[in-house]
C-alpha cells in the first residue's frame, strides 16, 4: 500500500474523493489536521494557515513586523520569513505521516515527497462548470461569487506551490496520474486512485 | 463500451498501450492505418504525411506550389493549404471511425470528438529519462540523437495540435485521464483504460 498525494484545483472535489479513498483502504486522511499539526510542532497558531490555501494572514504579518520568532532560522541564525516557516513546518509533518500508508491533500505533499517510489502523486482537476457547480451546491458560495473566487483559489494555490517548489502546479511531470473528476466522476475516480495505490 | 482517443508525448509508449487496449477489449486501433485512409479518401498520397507526426513534406509543398489541388477548398473555392487538407482528411477519417467503438493514437482525435460524451480521452506521457530509454532501446534510435528527437517531437507535436485547435497539447482540460506510463507501468495503465472505456 502507497502513501498517495493528491494535489486538486479548487472545485474539483479532490478533498472529498480523498477521504473516500483513505476510508476505502483503512488509512489515515491529512488536511486540516495536517495543519494542526504542523502548527502545534512549530508553534504556529492553527488559525494562522488558512485552509484554502496556506495563506498567511494580517495578524500573522503583524506578529512577524513585531520580531515574533517561530523557530525556523538560516544559517546565520536569521528567522526566516513567515511564509517559508510555515511550509517547513508542514514538510515536516508530511514527512513524518508518510512514514506509514496514507492520503496527503494538497500542501505540496506531492513535491515534498518527489524522490520516494512508493508514493502514489494524484492530480485531481474538472470542468469549469462542473467546478463552479460545486462551488455553489457543495461549498455554499454565492452563484455571483463563484467565478472569481475559482480564478482567485486556482492562482493562490499555483502560486503557493511555485514559490517552494522549482516545479509548476498541475504540471503533469509531477504526477502519476490526474483525473478529470466531472467526467470520470467520483465514485470511478475513488477506484482508480485506490486500485493504482494497491 | 466507448471510443478511445489517445494522446501522447515521444517515447512514452502511447502507441503501444493503444494496441493493446485495441487488443483487449476486442476493438479496431488506428494510427498509421488512419492516415492511410485519410490519404486515399482525399487523394493524398500516403508518403506525404509522415509518421511522425502529420508534417509536410518538401515534395509535397512543391505540388502545392505547382498548384496540385486536393480537393478542400474555402467558400470561395480557391484550395486550402496543404496542412489544412491533411487535418481535413485525417478529420473526415476519424468522424467515420468513430461511429462504433475504436482507439485512435493522436492526431487531434480528442480535439475532433471533444464535444462526444461517449469518448474517453487520454494522454499518455512519461518521465523524460524513460523516454530516452525508450527511444534508444525500442525505436532503435541513435543515444546521441535521443534528446534532440524527444525534443523535436513533442515540439512539433504541439505545433500541429495548436495550429488545427484553438487549445494546448497535453493541457489536462483536453482530457479524461492522463496517466505517466513510466511510473504506473504498461500493464496497470493499459488495465485502467480498458476500465474505464467500459
Amino acid at each position: 500500500m502507497k502513501v498517495i498525494t493528491i494535489g486538486r484545483e479548487y472545485g474539483s472535489g479532490g478533498r472529498t474523493i480523498g477521504k473516500l479513498v483513505a476510508e476505502k483502504l483503512g488509512i489515515p486522511y491529512y488536511d486540516r489536521e495536517l495543519v494542526d499539526k504542523a502548527a502545534k510542532q512549530s508553534g504556529l497558531a492553527v488559525e494562522a494557515i488558512e485552509e484554502n490555501d496556506q495563506v498567511v494572514t494580517r495578524s500573522f504579518l503583524y506578529d512577524l513586523a513585531i520580531g515574533t520568532s517561530y523557530g525556523y532560522v538560516n544559517s546565520a541564525g536569521v528567522p526566516l520569513d513567515l511564509n517559508t516557516q510555515v511550509f517547513l513546518a508542514q514538510r515536516e509533518a508530511i514527512l513524518e505521516f508518510s512514514q506509514s500508508p496514507c492520503v496527503i491533500v494538497g500542501r505540496c505533499a506531492d513535491y515534498i515527497l518527489r524522490d520516494r517510489d512508493d508514493v502514489l502523486k494524484v492530480f485531481i482537476y474538472a470542468d469549469r462548470k462542473a467546478r463552479l457547480e460545486r462551488i455553489v451546491k457543495e461549498y455554499g458560495e454565492d452563484p455571483g461569487k463563484a467565478e472569481k473566487l475559482l480564478a482567485q483559489s486556482d492562482k493562490r494555490r499555483a502560486r503557493h506551490y511555485e514559490e517552494f517548489t522549482d516545479s509548476i502546479w498541475g504540471a503533469r511531470r509531477n504526477y502519476d496520474v490526474m483525473l478529470n473528476s466531472a467526467t470520470i466522476g467520483q465514485e470511478q475516480t475513488v477506484a482508480m486512485i485506490c486500485d493504482l495505490a494497491k
